[in-house]
Order: structure tokens, then sequence, then C-alpha cells
């Protein structure tokens, strides 16, 4: 078994976990949170991934998420990763927007980040394949969410992977992030120059490129800092509603970036996941 | 108004916020969480006091609890005060359940605590006359409850104060302090060496000399490392069954001491609390 638990609680009926396992895509121990629900021994459930946002790690949403309920009303196994390879051997940067706590969910190809920052490996490829051998899931029913950095690594992974995720939703994403300076910084340090190479990392550059899923549930606080200047929803629905992808964009009033946001709508999240989860 | 707001997020329609403010009975500046839900402008709401355990502050709740979609649904206010004063000039002990971050929710007659940790009096007395005055509670509904020390505050309070709490539960209770070695510690600490003193402070010892409520509803996972050497939830059975006291005691299978023992029974607790505060 490659994972080693840090930490089992029982919670909501089931079993909040914690556990650690060397991953080969970033080289380094990486760290994931997984929540278990209550089930019948030898049945198999489905699986929603929660990438976290900027200087996050696996705990964030596993503390202040709220998500146990709904998972454990709708029978649903919850994966929170980490945000990006750590370490002292790891590059880092002293901004909170770069380096450690901020891969963006890309494979890096620039130094000196290209060799542990493969966020997209370890979350499309690796990591699944190592949960769906020691985890009850049906990897067959997946869905994918995030908030901010880290949804926009559930709309792009969802938009890459249509076959594999049947359900994308996201909090508060970047959803252009080749158009806003969190995204330019981090698609430029870690891919250098040549901007055609960040497209596939673009949301909606992504999907002006034809990539397509069927419908998209997106929450977005309208008190939230970053609207206008990182986020910019209405990118997003300017690109869905050119492609004919049914995005459901609910502003939420006096919301701002916090997981107080982020909390308020999980549950909702979470049974729209469940509901096309099967 | 006394309280300085440090930070106020929406959450669940309400606001989460954060107050610091000067107490008279501590001597300090001290931070207290309060959740206000969505309410009618106007209407005055009923309270629900949560009282932390060992090493906490305000945030272990506010963060990990889980209430608020259930305080949202019943309108009902939460107040998370911390469990002790704090500050380079109050007085602190180097272990973990003395001193700063243990309160214990005494008014202290020992030197050099005496002088700060006055932790009953400004439970019972300074900040629900703070929070009365600045916030839309309804004074005349007030309930408490709280875990492992808190848990300790909330029936020591409650039974001290019948006419002013009208429903008292509890996750993980301390019970019998002058029982059991984090009690012990802290009340000879606080108060000196004369048990008789301690009897006010002990929720057994309250109930064995009158003091009275109508039920009680406590929470207790079976999985709790304290369950045998310092929670004792068998003697508060005992001094109930014997006083007439109406304790519903849930023994908890698989649940440990956590946040995520706390946060699976929060709704139940507050559903009941509502229950009871019309």
């Amino acid at each position: 078994m490659p994972f080693e638990t840090l930490s089992e609680v029982r919670a909501h009926g089931g079993i909040q976990g914690v556990y650690r396992h060397d991953s080969t895509a970033t080289g380094t121990p990486m760290t994931v949170a997984v929540f278990v629900p209550q089930h019948e021994p030898g049945t198999r459930l489905p699986v929603l991934w929660y990438l976290s946002g900027l200087t996050c790690t696996h705990a964030n949403v596993m503390d202040k998420g709220e998500y146990r309920a709904a998972c454990a009303e709708h029978g649903i196994i919850l994966i929170a990763p980490d945000t990006s390879p750590r370490g002292e051997a790891v590059p880092d940067d002293a901004a909170y927007d770069f380096g450690q706590g901020a891969g963006f969910y890309v494979d890096a190809t620039e130094a000196p980040w290209a060799a542990n920052f493969r966020m997209r490996t370890y979350i499309e490829d690796e990591l699944p394949a190592l949960i769906a051998a020691d985890f009850p899931v049906d990897i067959d029913r997946q869905g994918i969410t995030g908030h901010s950095m880290g949804g926009h690594g559930a709309l792009t992974i969802g938009l890459r992977n249509p076959d594999r995720f049947r359900s994308v939703s996201a909090f508060a994403p970047i959803v252009a992030p080749m158009q806003v300076p969190w995204g330019e910084k981090a698609l430029g340090g870690y891919l250098g120059p040549d901007r055609a190479a960040w497209r596939e990392y673009d949301a909606c550059a992504l999907i002006a490129d034809g990539a397509r899923v069927a419908e998209m549930l997106v929450d977005q606080g309208d008190a939230d800092n970053f609207l206008t200047g990182q986020l910019r929803p209405e990118l997003l629905a300017e690109a869905c509603s050119a492609a004919g992808i049914d995005l459901t964009l609910r502003m939420q009033p006096g919301y701002d970036h916090s997981y107080g946001f982020i909390s308020t709508f999980m549950a909702d999240h979470i049974a729209w996941h469940a509901a096309r989860l099967g």
C-alpha cells in the first residue's frame, strides 16, 4: 500500500483520513485528505475531487469545507490533494502566488520548476490510480471541483478529460489565467514565454480551442475582492455561451472569497455532482 | 460600542464575526466569535453559548464546528468565547492544561492567577451584558454547550444559573473535575488546596449539593482517549440519576475527542437547544 496513514478520524459516520505517499510525478512525498462515508462492505462509491486554492494544503477544506455531512448523505468519497510539491529540496518563491502552495495544476517546463511541479500529471494520472487501488472508489464515476486556483484546476482538468469526469463545478474559479495577473505570472513562470503552451491550462482558451463538457456549475461571491481583477467569471460565461456549454453561474450576494462562501454552497455542489454521478 | 470588529464574513446567509473588546473581568482584551443568522430587522434571536476546550481559542469551533447551517435553519445566534485571558502580561504555564488556553471557567483566587483568570465572571456576567447591548439577541432565551473543558464550563454554568439558561448540553465534558487529573490540577492551581471551594466548579458536586436543571444532553465518543481518565461520563449519569435530572447520555461508537466528533453531532445539539429556546 503506497499510503502511510497520518490520521484517521470518524466524522459523520465515515472516516476522514490524511495520508502520505511518495509521488513519482513530483519526486516528493505528497499529502492527501480522503473522506470515505459509511458504506456497505464491498460497494464502491463515486468520487469528488476538490482542488484547493493558493496558499492552501489538503487541510483547509478538510477543516473548513463542511463537506462531510453531504458526502455521507449522498455516499460520495471526497479527495482533497495538496496544491504543490513541498519540502526544503523543492524550489520555492517568496510570493504567496508562485512556488510551493501555488502549483496551478500544471506540468512545469521551465527550470527550476520542471523537476517537481508536475501537478497536472499528479492529479490527472498518478493519484487517481493510487486511490483506485486502495480506496473503495468507483473510478468510472468521478466528478471534480475546486476553489479559485483549484477552480481553475477543476475546470481545465475537467475540460481536458470529459470522458473521465462526469461532472465539473467550481467555487470562484480563475477562468482565464492567460488574461489575469495570477495566471500570467504562474503560467509564464512555470511554462515559459510561449503563450501557445499556456492554452491547455486556461479554461476559456480550452473552450475556444474546442474542448467541451455538457454543463458546469460555478458559484461566485459578488463581494469577492478578486472578482474583477483575477476571476472574471463573465469570460467563462461568454466562452460557454459561444460553445453551447450549459453553464450555471450563480452570483452570490454578499459572499467573499473565503471558506465562509465555500462552506455555504458546498452541500449544493455535492448534491449536484451526486445527481450526475448516479 | 465595546466591540472592535476583527473580521466579518457572510456564511450560510448570516454573518460570522470575530470581535475584540476590553474586559473588566480579566483586565485584558478578549476575542469572541459571534454568528448571527439572517433575520428580519428588529427581531431578536435566541442565543447558544459554545465554550471551547483546552488549548482552544474562539477560532477552533468557528473553523471546524460546522454549526452555521443549523444555526441558520433554526435562527440561533452562536457565541464562541476564548478559553482564557491571553497576552504577555498575563500569567502563563508551559503545560497545555493550565494557564493561558486553560481557564477552566473559574474565578481564580490564587496568585498569580486571580488578577486575570476570572472566566466565570466573564462568561456569566460581563460578556452576556455586552452581547445583549450590541447584538440582536433575546437574552431571555439562552442555551449553553461546550466541549471537554468547555463542556465542564457549560454544565457548571448551566447548573449554577438555571434561571438564565433554558437548555444545557455538552460534548465529551469533564463532568467531575474534582475526581480527575485535569480538574485536580486546574482547580488546585486556580483555587488553592481547600477542596470545598472547588465544588461550585464540579458538575457532579453541584448536583450532589442541590443544583438542578430539568434535563441535559451529552454526547460522548467511545473511542475518546480521555474517556476513562478525565471525562468519566458515568459519574454524571449517577449524579443525575440520584437527583432526578433527565440526562440523555449518548455513547457514540468510534468517535474520538476531536472536531470530527463535535461537528458530527453539532446540528443535533443545535436542534435540541432550538426546541427548548422556542
